[in-house]
């Protein structure tokens, strides 16, 4: 990667973690409607400033110099984009996919819990992640969850492995857990072909 | 709904919507990293101007003075939380959920689609919501996805139904639906217990 380009994706980075802090600032902020609505005004003339010449539609998959591709505005990994905790996935020597992350308020569902719909949302992405390969990604073609309780906010640890693989299939197994353990598992079937499926 | 909260949820929800905007446009940015450090440092002036005091944990459920069930925080339909598209619920007389919504370049998997374990996320909450009644939440048992093709980035709707109710159990089906279709359907088993499952 360029000077350039390292430089362009750690001042993208350190955006994103800052907008995040500000995510949570607005969902658990006390402060009266006058505050709040000054720092509307303030976050709204950022944006302008940020939004001279955007790109036309989204991130989508770009190509690093050296060929790599930087999926930055990914929701679930995306360095640049608020939205994603971010997931930084673990590929380990025995096939043991695995991410460590932290969901605060903003990702709740029940009172001090993760969304179940989150949960879902991740652990389609890690499970996916087995499968995955740079430059060609699975896309899900099923997917199935069972709660086995509610999920606490606070840090959390999902992990997936290859259960079996048929032709461009690969059935995938994995779970999410919290500080008291497993909460919630899932299997999911992803294919390789680009013309099938959704995003995994 | 008291005047003083029906202008703190306005200022809230306007600031919300401020947020998302940034959010899309710190993901479509293309300013040189000078110009992202200078947007970064005014972010975080606003963060801390909102952290005065904030809740020491999650919004959660709040009751409003009338004791109607706030869900401000919610990652789906919280007004105050920027994550949140937000979804906008919809009870048809014949039994049938939808919500019409449009997700944007923040919610990317694959290259000008909805990342497939977002459309997993909406589902979740959109089939529960056949279940859901105020105050008496349905909590998530089992969730299964299927995946027909990629979802495009854009206006979307998602709807559900009802299968059939055992006890309590609440089976339910629905679909995500983009311009061109149906691209993702869904079926769930939504649990009213308090003390079982994660949040629909």
């Amino acid at each position: 990667m360029t000077d350039e380009l390292a430089t362009l994706e750690s001042a993208s980075r350190q955006l994103a973690e800052s907008v995040r802090r500000l995510i949570d600032a607005t969902v658990r902020t006390q402060v009266d409607a006058a505050t709040l609505a000054a720092a509307q005004a303030k976050i709204d003339a950022v944006t302008g400033e940020l939004s001279a010449a955007p790109m036309p539609d989204s991130f989508g998959v770009q190509e690093s110099d050296s060929g790599r591709p930087m999926a930055w505005g990914n929701v679930m990994i995306g360095v640049r984009n608020p939205i994603a905790p971010p997931l930084s996935i673990n590929h380990g020597a025995d096939g043991l996919v695995w991410s460590d992350f932290t969901l605060g308020a903003a990702y709740e569902g029940p009172p001090g819990h993760v969304h179940g719909g989150v949960c879902a949302m991740v652990l389609d992405h890690v499970l996916g992640a087995t499968a995955h390969q740079p430059g060609r990604p699975a896309y899900t073609g099923t997917l199935r969850i069972r709660y086995l309780r509610g999920t606490s906010l606070g840090a959390l640890r999902a992990e997936a492995r290859v259960d079996r693989v048929h032709g461009v299939k690969t059935f995938a197994i994995g779970h999410l857990a919290d500080a008291r353990g497993v909460t919630v598992e899932a299997e999911g079937v992803f294919i390789h072909p680009k013309d099938r499926g959704s995003p995994g």
